[in-house]
């Protein structure tokens, strides 16, 4: 059980509870895709909101390469927690929190990872079924006993958290690429009648197995990941897709961005991508104002 | 007086000391300009540091903001430190920290700011004679008294920083346009007899203002920022500029970026900006190694 003043008094869980049902209503089937921006700090993620996208969430591999960390639980909770804090207290639209596996094996590990995330401000979560260190998958038992802390906690706390159960057995689990497929639709389902809000097979990117996959869930809301090759978003509202997100696309475009920037100084002496088209030294300033300061 | 044992036991000093009489020897006159680049977290620096950059700068607006902060000290020393030892583990070239105005007013706090700088591994540094809050410029003394603090930590360390010494006086000191361009050759010329490295007149970005400050200070190393309309490297060189630091641009010219990928997913419905000459995942991991790890 959870002991619920540590919450801290001055947060406004009612308000919070809402931005978690604003969020979840962007999951509605026959709403069209809702497309979802992974940041990887404070500022881009404030430049896609102030874009008008109606909700963030974190890319764990882009955050968490930011603070010089790899795409795994080492950082420690506290730290990434404390990143997710500096995101979600800026933002006014729902943030979404990627916490890995969970930040521990057990179900008390997993509860004290969602308290904190709560408490951070996030308001929704992606939760996967894989160990990053030995890239070997949970078993589904050990994944729905997850997936039953995080909906205990958001219970008790009074936070519906919007859970995106991600399984990533198209890569790791047993079997040839259709056995694969196979469990990634077991499993998924298993997340949809556990009470998951949104299943996330990682790494569906084939227009006829998105297809296949969200018939086979009878249209339950899916996130599908950016990455070339993947269908045009409007093809995906077509097959049926919920969710598009950008997981870390956008720290592997901006470090691009960077090498051409870099290329062009080194290379011809200029630096035209580094000022043209950017924005100013207050607009970057008034991208780190909490929620609220901003005017 | 410094207490020397603090300093950590596993700190590789002697290398330390190396890598900044490299970095001071990157701004001799005659060598041609040293481009150095500011980033704002690992990533961004390990970029610009295997795209052949010789020395990574870190810019205090892009680093402050992108961990939800305003440009000023309000972040606290230590994360500050933190943040900037983070960079510095992963580089193998030399890093400049941008320290603001030291992070306090007197010598003592500086003297601790320096400490800690060095501790978190780099090899330079940036200090401004003014406060970001009020906008007021410290008096001249004021800021020798504090380079002459930096001298004395480095010099009880072993560990030579290299002292880029700005001023803001093109906005903040008294007097009409040609007042205060006076007043930032007095206190430029004053930093470069006091022992700085390098002079910052931050705002000089005039090709015939720059000319004439070079002259003033009869060629010594002195550092421009990139903005737009800033003469051309080239034109740099000629005029005997040391030193072209990218400032926070690089954190604008992303964001500008950011805002493209936005407008072409929630305009267009494609994501061409965003999967186009991206990096891969396995590079932006290696882009987090530490400087032992690298292969």
């Amino acid at each position: 059980m959870l002991y619920l003043p540590e919450i801290k008094k001055n947060m406004n869980l009612e308000s919070q509870g809402e931005r978690a049902e604003l969020f979840r209503s962007m999951h509605h089937r026959g709403k069209g895709v809702l497309i979802l921006p992974n940041a990887w700090d404070v500022p881009s993620a404030r430049l896609f909101e102030s874009e008008g996208f109606p909700a963030i969430a974190t890319s764990s591999a882009g955050m968490l390469v930011s603070l010089g960390y790899q795409d795994n639980e080492d950082i420690g909770l506290n730290d990434y927690l404390a990143a997710i804090k500096r995101i979600a207290q800026t933002l006014s639209v729902p943030l979404s929190a990627d916490i890995l596996s969970g930040f521990g094996s057990s179900k008390k590990d997993v509860e004290i990872t969602v308290k904190g995330v709560i408490e951070s401000g996030a308001v929704g979560i992606n939760i996967e079924d894989f160990d990053h260190e030995t890239k070997k998958l949970h078993s589904l038992e050990k994944h729905l006993e997850k997936i039953k802390a995080v909906q205990e906690v958001s219970e008790t706390i009074k936070v519906p958290l919007v859970i995106n159960a991600r399984t990533d057995a198209i890569r790791y689990a047993d079997g040839d690429e259709r056995q694969r497929f196979e469990e990634v639709i077991r499993r998924c389902r298993a997340f949809r009648d556990m009470g998951a809000d949104c299943v996330y097979p990682m790494g569906l990117s084939d227009k006829t197995l998105i297809h296949e996959f969200v018939r086979a869930l009878d249209r339950f809301p899916t996130n599908v990941m950016i990455r070339k090759g993947l269908p045009s978003i409007k093809e995906l509202e077509d097959l049926g897709v919920a969710r598009v997100s950008f997981g870390p696309s956008a720290s592997y475009a901006t470090m691009g961005f960077l090498k051409r920037i870099s290329r062009e100084l080194l290379g011809n002496g200029t630096f035209s991508l580094l000022v043209n088209d950017a924005i100013s030294f207050d607009e970057l300033l008034s991208l780190a104002k909490k929620r609220e300061e901003k005017s």
